[in-house]
């Protein structure tokens, strides 16, 4: 069975990765350093990564970028940046990706818990959440050939406090193997169009 | 007290006016046959409009393009309409109309049923209402001089149903006057970062 992880290097994308390699041939794509190099904000990066890559079961996009600024500070190009990368960039990867995922194959996506739980800076990054939240949700109803398709909303990770904490206070930061586990339940659970909350 | 309702000739934005129209200064903005012309898809478009108005005490958008498709038939092409429109177009009102609202002001955006209750061929329409959703009760932690920011998030309209029922099976359609005073919610009362269901 091949999972495609797109931005397999990053720390959400590490813990998938480790949680399914000895179950899978992981085919690693980011936009360096990977066995696949791709930028999502690129239709035809996307188009490319499909192509080199053919025929796979599941695909995880743990990528995508937000900006982060106060609200006065952030003008409409900032807020492209995720409108194209973190939002845009994942839901071509479903519909560029789909005639490559076999039957009763799976998608999951990956948005993060400031769309529920906000914080100064972070709206943008709602946005993008959100509205990968509420495509997925819909899509569900349409995917072909029994194909699934949910996402993954993480907390903080503990890997990530040091660098992050004076942004998140309060939050409480989840193990890295509880992500890992979230992305499991989407790729071989039954379920489809859910949002997973590693909250 | 000054309102500018952007849509205002649609049939959201005509339920709106009709609530608010004998207590406040309603200013008209529509892509045509308005007193101001937008296009809420064109930065200098929405600037020019603000430039005009000047000064107000609240702002409604009733407005926003989606493109309804199945999901094998959308392409990222097709997505974008709702990315520029309904979500960009929208977000891009607050970022650009800061400035010319009165302290103590507020700004509402439109959503819909399509994030929680999806329909095939709705997905970029979910996309677009989720992605608001999620902005506005982020956006609501920062906004400057006690400006409140709420979403409105509609059923079918007794108005469409005639219009959309074939898309909207067994959807209970709600009057137009009901949306109408969610939008009054969110201009007069005292709630910040809300999204108000009229389901």
């Amino acid at each position: 069975m091949k999972l495609l992880v797109i931005g397999a290097n990053g720390t959400i994308g590490s813990h998938v990765v480790n949680e399914m390699k000895d179950e899978y041939e992981i085919i690693h794509a980011s936009r360096s350093a990977s066995d696949i190099q791709v930028d999502i904000t690129s239709l035809q990066s996307i188009k490319d990564m499909y192509n080199k890559v053919g025929k796979i079961d599941a695909v995880v996009s743990a990528t995508g970028a937000t900006h982060f600024a106060n609200l006065t500070e952030m003008t409409p190009e900032l807020n492209d940046i995720g409108l194209r990368s973190k939002l845009a960039g994942q839901i071509n990867l479903v519909l560029l990706g789909l005639d490559y995922i076999n039957d009763l194959g799976s998608i999951t996506l990956t948005t993060g818990i400031l769309m529920d739980d906000p914080i100064v800076g972070g709206a943008s990054s709602a946005m993008a959440n959100g509205g990968i939240k509420a495509f997925v949700k819909s899509a569900a109803l349409e995917m072909p050939r029994g194909i699934r398709i949910n996402s993954v909303s993480p907390n903080l990770l503990e890997d990530s406090q040091e660098k992050y904490k004076d942004f998140f206070m309060g939050f409480v930061p989840v193990p890295g193997k509880r992500v890992g586990m979230a992305y499991r339940k989407s790729i071989q659970g039954a379920q489809t169009g859910q949002s997973y909350e590693v909250y």
